[in-house]
């Protein structure tokens, strides 16, 4: 059989990577796939004398690249929404194969995009839009498709995870570690997507689109950064047995689907709790099989390139080998997604962990409970902390409840005159089976 | 399209979670592959009223099963060696695709079965063979396709995992715990398969297959047990940081593959050490990914079904949309196996902890770091332990080292006059990347 041809678009971190490792190990890739894979064309700005592109035509015009006859596969690695759109679209179009890494993309554009593959009989592969180089697209897939899904919670997002476990480990305040990050380089300049929880709530909506069948739906995921996570509250965390994480949450609910981004109390004997650094991972619980766990490297060159190749390797297979290329898969799992209703913020359930500071003063935890009970929240503890300055920190942890329960609850425990400063609220989750 | 039919043969506890699992969750299962799954025998010895047979033929004549020319897919879920290679070769040469969880079968028989596969462009599935409802054989097949594997390390029979779990959480000895696993029904009223390793090496010996593309070679693994392991020695490594755990481990060296199953110490912050109960994990140290790790339940009906499923839609999917039905997959992951060297065990390396008990004699430690340094090996830390009745145990643990080494260093520490009893060694890995 001929050779594969592939077009590399963007140089950066991610698609040099991706050039040297189908370079580095073309002996070995070939053993598996049986065929050659030849990359033909790279598109990059500026000439790149530390590369080997021998024989591989470079040009700045990306969209001459994707109409080139000469390309089967099309691996756009520039990012962002525009023109990655565009291109993939005129790659489609012209009824090449696509790789994509780009999370920001599929989740925001994604439907109609995928629609125009399955139009096209080509296909958009996209395992490393989520947690870098662990094959969690295809685990989701394809290695759990037995199941149905009742929830995933996932580590999705490196420099969270890195400025949460630097806070727990070193008690150190959020806004010092994102410096220190920033000084790194492992936190951007603009730090807003990764810490407010975008570039998680991208990736989620990938996730839950292929655990349920539904439709990308990036817009309706509630997201809450961890900016206002406090090495107090971190601390009372860890003194109660739980750790704090930034989960991705994606859960099939009685009456509808939930998807959250947001700062989260979980027990210290998860798997999850015991996630740290820039590692990310992802708990699956499913009908069948129960709670499983995916973990590794969520970014960087090597990690993602890792799954760029694994894709391009899986098109590789369904070139040769399905009657039309379009492969055997679902591009999102499911041959037909069903509108679930996606629930708002107000109808979610979680447990949740409260610090309200109040005056000393022996009324106010018979207040607090009163208000609790009346908006029908079970407490599981109530645990006066100690006096920091003139203030007394309480910290309640409930039972599961209905959002707007607790919204109500708190608007209340706000009110009171023993009050001050604002109630604090992080979710609780216990990821019990 | 009509319906995919399946034949399943044995209904114990995996045969039947595969037939409710396919039955409960039929509708999302056809969600996904587009077509209907239709269970049209089961192979059984006894009548089920428990189960729902309707429309299903049951016969206890199972040969008679695999020869119907209304079965695609053969379920085979009887276990051991005889009659399921008989069962499955006739399947194969009836042109059926078949679904398998018996790793003793593959690990032992494997190489000539996968052959008759491919000559008749039928498939062998075999997800549920390893680490129950983890999809690792996916994962290391496809998810890491793009990499050179540079080891992995399993934590792949849940019943020793058990075992020494107890034996720290409870400071037990082996026996008292076995004993007590088995009463519970967690380990079998023989136990060999499972604590001495043999399990561990039919699933390691799968594992090994696909991560380096080399024939199944079972009679190749290097495997020792557990039942050696006294609570002085997991309390020794726990003072020092480390866990002991029962390792499947395949590296690749430079003068060849080891492959090799024994108690291990690894560093308790790896996530493996972590790993607890009848857990199972696996971690996989890839050329471009760097570590990653899967974890979750590896045995039980619903994990094994989920497992067992997994093939199933693949197989739908690949006879829906693949020429022959033959996918796109090579069954042991390489369109053509290598035969690369296995190391014998005394060409192997690894670190060693060594635990000597002596005469409480100054001289003594002098002796042996003498016999050490004469045998090449490297001390990373050697302490005397607290007087146990009249004899001092001594701890070391050394560098990585050649085995024969390591054999002869013992022999000669062996001989000394001061050394009691057996001169304790188990291997240590820390795991790095």
């Amino acid at each position: 059989m001929k050779p594969v041809r592939l077009a590399i678009l963007g140089l950066g971190t991610v698609g040099s990577g991706v050039l040297q490792l189908l370079q580095e190990n073309a002996t070995e890739i070939k053993r598996r796939t049986g065929r050659e894979i030849q990359i033909t064309h790279v598109g990059t700005r500026r000439p790149r004398p530390d590369l080997n592109l021998e024989g591989i035509q470079q040009s700045d015009d990306l969209f001459e690249i994707v109409r080139q006859p000469d390309v089967d596969i099309v691996v756009e690695l520039i990012g962002g929404l525009h023109p990655a759109h565009d291109l993939i679209l005129e790659a489609i179009k012209h009824g090449k194969q696509v790789v994509t890494a780009n999370k920001a993309l599929l989740a925001e554009e994604g439907n109609a995009l995928f629609e125009a593959a399955d139009n096209n009989t080509v296909q958009i592969a996209y395992e490393a839009a989520v947690a870098g180089g662990i094959p969690i697209i295809k685990v989701m897939r394809e290695g759990l498709a037995a199941n149905r899904i009742d929830w995933l919670a996932g580590i999705i997002n490196g420099t969270g995870n890195f400025i949460l476990t630097e806070m727990r480990d070193k008690s150190r305040q959020f806004k010092d570690v994102l410096a220190e990050a920033q000084a790194l380089g492992y936190a951007e300049a603009d730090p807003t997507f990764d810490v407010e929880g975008i570039d998680a709530a991208h990736k989620l909506t990938l996730l839950a689109s292929i655990a349920f069948g539904i439709p990308l739906q990036f817009e309706k995921v509630y997201t809450e950064g961890i900016s206002k996570i406090t090495a107090q509250d971190v601390k009372y965390a860890e003194e109660l047995g739980f750790r704090i994480k930034h989960l991705g949450i994606a859960r099939r609910a009685e009456n509808g689907i939930e998807l959250r981004v947001h700062p989260t109390l979980i027990p210290e004997e998860q798997p999850l709790a015991n996630v740290n650094g820039v590692q990310n991972a992802v708990s699956v619980k499913a009908s069948a099989v129960g709670q499983t766990m995916y973990y590794g490297p969520g970014a960087g060159g090597g990690p993602t390139a890792s799954a760029v190749v694994a894709d391009v390797i899986d098109l590789v297979r369904d070139i040769s080998y399905t009657e039309d290329g379009s492969g055997t898969i679902p591009q999102l799992a499911f041959e037909s997604l069903e509108d679930i209703k996606i629930l708002k913020r107000e109808e979610m359930t979680t447990a949740y962990y409260l610090r309200v500071n109040v005056d000393d003063n022996k009324g106010v935890l018979a207040d607090i409970t009163t208000i609790l009970s009346h908006c029908g929240i079970s407490i599981d503890a109530i645990m006066q902390q100690p006096r920091l300055k003139d203030r007394v920190p309480v910290v309640i942890m409930t039972d599961p409840i209905v959002e707007s329960k607790m919204d109500e609850a708190i608007a209340k425990i706000q009110a009171l005159p023993a009050t001050h400063g604002e109630v604090t609220r992080i979710r609780l989750e216990s990821l019990e089976n």
